[in-house]
């Protein structure tokens, strides 16, 4: 039976990366390690000690880039969590749990009708829910929305950390997308972190075919062993030779050039432009992603295609089981995409994930 | 009981206005009464004697605007018809029909699951249906999906061909909108022919708040009659301006910021762009009107809103009995939105409705 603790240690965020918008100079950012006081639960909170923390891209904009968390620092950041109920509402004592990534108020209009994942008064450890973040030994979180693993058949508790936003948000995504078995899919950005999830989880919910479009050979060959159908290797082809290559493959396949559900992972320019160019009749795009690019289209297309773009936030608590389910089943794969490091190491995995994207998604495990 | 006649009478575009690439000379387009075959009816084809057929924007495009037809001049042009049926399919015979402005082929994998509106063996009067359209005494059609006017409550028959386009595009616009009561709506162009049913339709399936934009002061003012509870002149104002009064208006009415459901009618790039500034959380946006021309947004806004784009096209003839029904129930209003006239003023009509877009639906009647 795990302890209460006297005090939370955890690793800071004390200030970001900043950028003098005069001179250029960059002041590196600071992770720091605190001991910060255990806060007084209130009735319907739950203290969770950490069994492990993933790094997301969204971390490191937080740290690297400029990108404002909501809770101003110092602050600790990740939102990617799972661990043990050490303290806090009777009923959820000892058990594991994953703590969802973001946390809807169920209190708002939004929420009541279904759409909480956007619930504008949302929680999100690590941004929004004040100084506590996943990179800690501990972390006070309302217990409403945890998702209990009941039986994790043998897999450590950290690893499921990454059902909690790499692999919740590709649910979401697929529900938005109306995803049905014999749908045909596109991702963009398959050997991200959240894309690569987003071809196993279209695949693993019934879809024929799923085509990812990315760069790294490496990561594309691993797609393929896991529901990936065909890949296309963007690097130096434009959006016009991907449609090009994208439609010789459907005529030889005898794939229909309708209904295409594209999903855009990279939140980038040019991957946006690869979307808008595959988007056809009756189609879908999905919009992961997140970028502050502006990109040119003739929206009026849309009339004509009948096609949608829809934009994708988060995922509702209530989809966690299901994606958990789908981890224990082996429907998705966890274990070949999971990669475990003391949490320690946190600025050197920081600076090494935002040189180069990992091959796997790194889960932080408290050593303080 | 009406007459199976020898010929069809017809007003042939025997030429679209053509515009010389090089020397920018225009050939004004030609329009000319002509006598054609009755062509041997297929079994499941019916002959209909036209009552009236609506001058729309879109036969406007092919006579002035070089928008190319399907089937090649010369054809006769229109497709919102309301008629009597006089020839083939014995079952219809006598009966008062509307003729859908898209009829699907109904043997194709979109028109199998419910997507029949944008099959792409559609045919369409006056467009794609050989060399016939509604500006004729007669047109042959397949009889599948007629909708028939059991009782038109002493409403000529000719007004129910505003059914055929202008009132069940709106329609169709509100299903893929998922339009549900209580719902909150803006309307970009609702002074149009198409948009004022967007405005009508939409109230009449229970939006809360039915909020028109648009530039014609006196349509404006009749909006307000028909459903519309506030209007924005948009008159010399940008986005940002229009953002702000819808705003203000939001803020003294108690609305809510969030879940606001966009229809732009007008197809142009100022239309789109006050769509895309007034699109904000787990809002929709719903492109109704048709244009080429491009348009600049970040994409990834989508997903921080959680909002869609939706194109819609057409309107799947299933529905036509529903929006038939609206209007004979009075839940929308004819009458004030149609004006008739003979058919053999369709070269001055056409003129007339290309140089300032009428008050009303302009219907025209065969006096051949």
């Amino acid at each position: 039976m795990a302890k209460i603790p006297d005090k939370i240690q955890t690793w800071q965020m004390v200030q970001p990366t900043t950028k003098n918008k005069e001179t250029g100079e960059v002041t590196p950012g600071k992770l720091e390690k605190k001991e910060i006081a255990v806060p007084e639960l209130a009735p319907d909170d739950v203290l969770v000690e950490v069994a492990g923390c993933g790094v997301c891209h969204t971390d490191l904009g937080y740290f690297y880039d400029g990108v404002p968390t909501v809770s101003k620092p110092p602050l600790t950041l990740g939102h990617e969590i799972s661990g043990t109920v050490v303290a806090g509402d009777e009923k959820w004592i000892g058990k594991e749990v994953i703590i969802p990534a973001v946390m809807p108020c169920r209190k708002c209009i939004l929420c009541k009708t279904g759409r909480g994942n956007r619930c504008l008064d949302q929680k999100m450890p690590g941004n929004s829910l004040g100084l506590y973040g996943g990179f800690s030994s501990h972390i006070p979180v309302p217990s409403i929305d945890l998702c209990e693993v009941k039986d994790r058949a043998g897999i450590p508790l950290s690893h499921f950390a990454v059902i909690a936003d790499a692999a919740t948000t590709p649910y979401q995504a697929a529900v938005r997308a109306d995803l049905k078995p014999g749908d045909n899919v596109v991702v963009i950005g398959i050997t991200g972190g959240v894309g690569q999830y987003v071809g196993q989880i279209t695949k693993a919910l019934g879809a024929k075919t799923v085509i990812g479009i990315a760069r790294n050979k490496e990561k594309l060959e691993r797609a393929l062993k896991f529901g990936t159908d065909f890949c296309i290797n963007s690097t130096d082809k434009d959006a016009r030779a991907i449609s090009t290559e994208f439609r010789s493959y459907c005529k030889e396949k005898g794939l229909p050039n309708t209904g295409w559900k594209i999903f855009e992972v990279t939140g980038t320019k040019t991957g946006q432009e690869i979307a808008l160019t595959l988007l056809g009749f009756v189609g879908k795009l999905i919009v992961v992603g997140f970028g502050l690019a502006k990109t040119e289209y003739a929206i009026g297309r849309l009339m004509a295609f009948d096609a949608d773009i829809i934009g994708t936030w988060g995922c509702l608590p209530e989809y966690y089981p299901i994606v958990l389910d789908m981890a224990l089943n082996g429907k998705i794969n966890m274990e070949e995409f999971v990669e475990t490091r003391p949490m320690s190491t946190i600025a050197e995995t920081f600076a090494e994930a935002h040189k180069v994207p990992p091959m796997k998604r790194i889960v932080l495990e408290p050593d303080f």
